[in-house]
């Protein structure tokens, strides 16, 4: 479910719009990442992972939380237009990407470009920008919480790397 | 949330398409019937009411478990098509019922007729097809057992039409 | 898990000992009567059986409900003083019987009279007296709802005791 | 509810008996490690914290999960061998100490050095010993999962003990 392999370099959001406050990977270079894929009429994501992912929002405020529609299936029925409603309804206030998608192919850009496996997956970015976390299913609370944990516990090392041998 | 209010004879549900089996109450004289009336986008019949629905149609194949789709706001979003969707991914088997629209009014025919405060409203018919009760809210599971035992523990009046004045 | 053969006239409750009003089956005869028989040590009764016992309390204040604290295991652990304090910090306000033990036997006399397997086991008597279900292991809140509904549907045949033997 | 006071000689636990392996303060250096306080008859251990206590058992094995039995009430009722039972019949294999009470004082030894303020309190200690966080009640998953994993972030430093003083 869980790949730990560090991408330093991921590929940025190919995303058509924001709903909420555009928030491209590149614009949040400094902050811890919460990166939630999901569909809004998948079961797994309504009844779990977009449930877990609003728990982070709020009790991280440090973390920037953000969605990814990534429809890959029934494109009919999640529409931007009935996004906005879902978003409304769940009362999610993140901001969410609604990912590209590119001729035929039902899998969107973004979704393909990181490998995902299906919706929910969660992904978490470190400061530096790396991937460092793509998780498929709802994790457990536990094992997310750790997850951020050690990511706010890393320096910030992009913005001043001759002081890093002293953070720790 | 919970009305008592008993009805005995409850207006026929005015549906446009059954997704399923149709099935008008007419045609579930002599059983007792669950009627869950829902959005698709409601939070609390995704997260609550439908579930709760599924266990009742598990525990209680006695029961004839019926839903009906009562869309009185963002109507562009919770279309039949997507509700199908919705449906299959939710893995609601038991047969819904898309109320219909009259004219301009938002609220559909037969929520109006039943006089529903909003979703998800759960209603209990018993086996004369009278109303029983119209619960508004996500009901607590052992106070709807309660309902659903009471109503289980009665004769079928419609045997012997001639004392079905006197059910209550 | 569930039994549900019918005892007529089941044995009294041997008890040396109520915490609360003293129930005696016997003082019971009108009203549906929940008996929960637990041990204040077993994790099913603690994490599942007792709580639901007092939400049955909360909902459904004409349900006579009481407890019998049937220890056939670990004895020096679970005395009547120790069941005390595990009552009030537990806040189980219900009545609550200790079985009571004979010569050397583990097993209170009470468990072995309604051959009852383990704890928690959730009894339930209907208005005349009569055991109308024995069911081990924690159920489901609709299911036991169910049950709690058929009983409490069912008039008082004490009233009339000529008929009693009709009940079923 | 939550102390993140640091103190970074924390004493030693006041433990009369060892139930499992002894496991005092000083022999879990350069692990970092989580100590479940609680008493056997406080619902909010029994149905939280140490479930969540065993949770973190099994996702992290990397940390050393111990309990220590502070009974500041009830006495007579939570003893050594009533503890046995209860840990057995929870399945509870962590190691668990038992506070050890001084004179007439209903609170014991250690639990009044740490300033704890009820039960269930969960304290983490760093790879270095020093106390980290010491919650008073049951702490939510994703915050606590949060708390282990900056400690599991941290390298070592009692490898290097000249440095010690400089970790905060």
């Amino acid at each position: 479910m869980t790949s730990t392999r560090i991408i330093i370099d991921p590929p940025e959001l190919a995303v058509t719009e924001w709903i909420g406050e555009p928030s491209p990977l590149a614009s949040l270079k400094g902050k811890v990442v919460l990166l939630e894929t999901f569909q809004m009429l998948c079961p797994g994501c309504v009844t779990r992972g977009l449930p877990q992912t609003q728990r982070v929002q709020r009790l991280f405020p440090e973390v920037a939380v953000i969605g990814l529609h990534t429809v890959f299936e029934h494109h009919h029925a999640m529409t931007p237009d009935a996004l906005r409603v879902f978003l409304s309804e769940f009362r999610i206030t993140f901001p969410v990407g609604i990912d590209r998608h590119d001729g035929d192919d039902p899998i969107p850009v973004t979704m393909r470009a990181y490998g995902l496996q299906g919706t929910p997956s969660t992904l978490l970015f470190d400061r530096s920008g790396a991937l460092r976390l793509s998780a498929f299913g709802a994790a457990d609370d536990l094992a997310l919480g750790a997850e951020l944990g050690r990511l706010l516990a890393e320096p910030d090392h992009d913005e001043t790397p001759h002081t890093k041998g002293m953070d720790e």
